[in-house]
């Protein structure tokens, strides 16, 4: 049975994994016949964000591994455990966690830092040719990885303008996708989807990711 | 555009509503064209389970709605305010949030309490006889609020024996139910499908929910 390796930041929107990405990527995953590991850092959030009045909840600290394996019904790795040899693909879904917890775009954009696991993970598999799939913001986090490397993707987040114009600023090419889509780097093997980034309701979210996860797979069977 | 109120518990299948359940009920919804009203009561939950390591986090407390408008992306009210006037049908995902927070059927078995604002809701929705469905072990609370009404549903759990029983004694009638499958009680329009109480794959729990959601709207067309 092939692997795709799920990389959660969290559990919630605005600072975590967003959950209807991370579920609807596992969903298509399952149903396509694949199996998914997921993983996500053991480290502390950036922060804790009350998603009722969406303030931070001053004062709380969560741990990134222990909040993902809520989605993960406890069926999570430490992804400094992980290596490109565990798995066939790599798909990373969005929320805030991505930008705040696997690198901080959020807070300072093409200047971001990324955190050494998820950075060393991303560049085995990049440059295993195996293919790598992004979702809402996280193409964000794979430009601000490619930065310094040879590697240079066309990616989407759909249309924001200034997160589009940081991710060419890091040496990506954005490429404008509406919500439903998906944009595919053939030469490099990495999808990229909008989600949440441009979606209004789950079943627009969905869509996209679900052709996504489609695209990825069918990548394996090329490979 | 007809109205589906979802019941939320929390965050997490060990403390909470289960996410995988939740979302999947969300999207189905919405690929119907049906809108979702997600809530949830205000209160702490019974306790935090740490989901890597399975054991509850002494001294750390969540509230119910808080740690539910992260899997309804913030847009979620407090059950307090809300009527079976709200809604067309009323839906409850599982997970144990379900026998911890809604009810401590969980602890307590057949002799358990139910939160006085989810009895009513769904009192009020039976009572009117618009649709209910009832996921995993959210039938378990559904007979203890009938438990001392005139309404016994007839409902499913999966095949659990010491579940099954409690149902029973509660003077609700379990009927055995395979994942994929659910039951109806057509008297009484309450659905029901076991999902995590039996999956073993993300998958097998969607097909079973999909199918309750899609009964669930069926009818509201009939009514």
């Amino acid at each position: 049975m092939k692997k795709i390796g799920v990389v959660l930041s969290g559990c919630g929107v605005y600072d975590g994994a967003e959950i209807h990405e991370s579920v609807i990527t596992l969903l298509a995953i399952d149903k396509l016949g694949v199996e998914a590991i997921c993983m996500a850092p053991n480290k502390n959030q950036m922060h804790v964000v009350n998603h009722l009045t969406g303030s931070v909840a001053e004062g709380e600290t969560r741990n990134v591994l222990v909040e993902s394996a809520r989605i993960a019904r406890g069926n999570i790795k430490d992804i400094k455990e992980v290596s490109a040899n565990d798995f066939d693909a790599l798909i990373l879904p969005g929320g805030f966690g991505a930008a705040k917890n696997l690198c901080d775009f959020a807070v300072k954009g093409s200047e971001c830092e990324v955190d050494p696991d998820i950075q060393r993970l991303v560049r085995e598999t990049v440059s295993a040719k195996k293919p790598l799939g992004a979702i809402c913001i996280s193409p964000a986090l794979i430009a601000a990885i490619c930065k310094d490397g040879p590697v240079k993707p066309e990616i989407t987040i759909g249309s924001d303008a200034d997160t589009a114009k940081a991710i060419n600023s890091m040496g990506s090419t954005h490429v404008a996708c509406p919500v439903k889509e998906f944009v595919v780097d053939k030469e490099n093997r990495i999808v990229t989807t909008p989600a949440y980034m441009l979606a209004e309701r789950i079943s627009e979210a969905a869509e996209g990711i679900e052709k996504l996860v489609s695209e990825v797979i069918g990548m394996l069977n090329d490979g």
